[in-house]
């Protein structure tokens, strides 16, 4: 039985596959807030590009997407979207609680299916490291979850919450505003303020510092300009209202140095948050595109480290819920 | 002779008509990052809403906009739309040297001419106060300007310097997201790590306390919904990734009332900076829409408060280019 697992973010739709226990992936950026009503055309060809499926298993983080007025809104709309896009096919949504639901379930039930895709990697990741620190560092949030005695540790189930407890910090990979990670940066012989503007994003910053290739600048950029290295510095030094012409190379790598860490503090925060409430575990697991990112704000803890699959890691949600779906008894 | 002033910025086009003496105003929001080549049918539009001129007077901020490479790139960009804009009239351009030049001086200058207009506006300032801070809190930056002996006394005249030295400090009365603000605001009992999304803008936080009106609320909303008290709401819930059916109208009120406190410091901490390197003068000089925001940062320093003329007070650098190019000698 072929299962297709849905990871349906605001930015980024992935896919994953599940046949005779090989999955393969697909991640599909689309700009939902944009234009929601081609969500389910988008979703119904990037399956069809993967390939067909007997089953969906569903999560979700889309319906913080500002196109929604509610959590409940936009989870009405997302299943709205699913069940248009995969007619007659047997849909399962998941939820915080570890439970698969109908499609009819899940609408009375919005802040349960709502954000609950870091729930399926970690069920998923416990099963194989049953004490562990799992770390999902993706395009645009880092999930920071506890995994003790095979199960899922997390104090905090909602987005407020997480947030609240450091098992969700909303900064990742790509997609993060360069002017939402720091408010200064060193430039020449002191510091200076940056432009709150929508001027750069993180994916320049790890693209400049060779971190991240072209190829893996998956989504938008910020003035809609090209992907290269000079077109990503032509962005940074506009963060500080500068331009290519007054700053050297130099300058510009400073600063960009400069908001990496301030990135990999971020997240060395919430894991300290984290870790102050449970015993520490020897191990982390990493997933997400992020991994780099994720390595270098464990590293005063002292855990050791293991990535993920590479063939799931990207994507590890959607192929998580395909997993679990395959493996669920009830539905 | 009638003078129309012009600070084109890149995303409020501004416009000031000065005719025997007396000034008329005009603000038009254009985003024009946006759609760049419509910049001279724009001005021309609103120049003729406002009625005719003999001379033009040009100051600029547009030319950080990200749809230019660099600032010279910007800098003629504009004075391009303004010459075809304006045909047969003639332009001056000024520089933050406190001249005026002609439109193909100034496209050799482009850094002089870059970003001049807050020395316009302190210049005439100036004029009538001779020893004062001059603070002009728009609706995306604020100048904080010291004037001594009738002189400007800035320390810096290109924006990244002005950063540096707290002259320019980049948050505003409207358009600065809420996520370049804060890190984290009071949910609760405890703090909450905030989304580094573009969800909501100082403009939902100051409408959202009474500061700012509906009329007020002149530039585009986030997710492109009204401007009334609860949409604002919606877009602040989605700053700590909720809605507003999981946070009460309190909840709200306490994170809009720490994104003002923020804000406020930001400004407070540049004036403490001009500070440290001039004499303070007895008088600070409030302009722009955020002049409420001014009087609060300034409340630490115990200087006397005067408000320019709220006739020319939105608009000040166009209204002083105006009155500038009347009074100037050269050209």
């Amino acid at each position: 039985v072929t299962i297709l697992g849905l990871d349906v973010g605001g930015a980024n739709l992935k896919l994953a596959r599940l046949e005779g226990g090989e999955v393969s992936l697909l991640e599909r950026p689309f700009a939902l807030w944009r234009e929601p009503h081609r969500l389910h055309e988008v979703l119904a060809e990037a399956a069809r590009d993967l390939g067909g499926a007997r089953r969906v298993a569903v999560t979700m983080t889309a319906e913080l997407a500002d196109c929604f007025r509610t959590k409940r809104e936009g989870v009405g709309f997302v299943l709205d979207a699913v069940e248009r896009a995969f007619p007659g096919r047997e849909a399962w949504v998941y939820g915080v609680d570890g439970r698969f639901q109908t499609v009819g379930d899940a609408r009375l039930q919005p802040y349960v299916v709502a954000a609950a895709n870091w729930m399926a990697s970690a069920t998923l990741v416990a099963a194989s490291s049953p004490d562990a620190l799992f770390l999902d560092v993706g395009s645009t949030t880092t999930d920071i979850v506890p995994i003790a005695g095979g199960r899922v540790r997390a104090s905090a189930f909602d987005d407020p919450s997480r947030l609240q407890a450091g098992e969700l910090v909303y900064t990742g990979a790509l997609r993060t505003p360069v002017s939402a990670v720091v408010r200064s940066v060193p430039l020449r012989a002191s510091r200076c303020r940056v432009a709150a503007e929508h001027f750069a994003i993180v994916a320049d910053v790890h693209l400049w510092l060779g971190r991240v290739s072209e190829g893996d600048y998956t989504c938008e950029t910020p003035d809609g300009r090209g992907r290269s290295r000079s077109e990503a510095g032509v962005r940074l030094a506009r963060v500080v209202c500068a331009d290519v012409e007054m700053l050297s190379e130099e300058d510009i790598t400073r600063i960009a140095e400069h908001v990496a860490r301030a990135q990999v503090s971020q997240i060395s925060s919430g894991v300290r948050q984290v870790l102050r409430r449970v015993p520490s575990p020897r191990l982390a697991v990493l997933a997400g595109r992020g991994a780099f990112i994720a390595r270098e704000a464990l590293s005063p803890f002292g855990l050791s480290i293991q990535e993920m699959d590479p063939r799931t890691s990207p994507a590890a949600p959607a192929a998580a819920v395909a997993r679990l779906l395959a493996e669920a008894k009830g539905p």
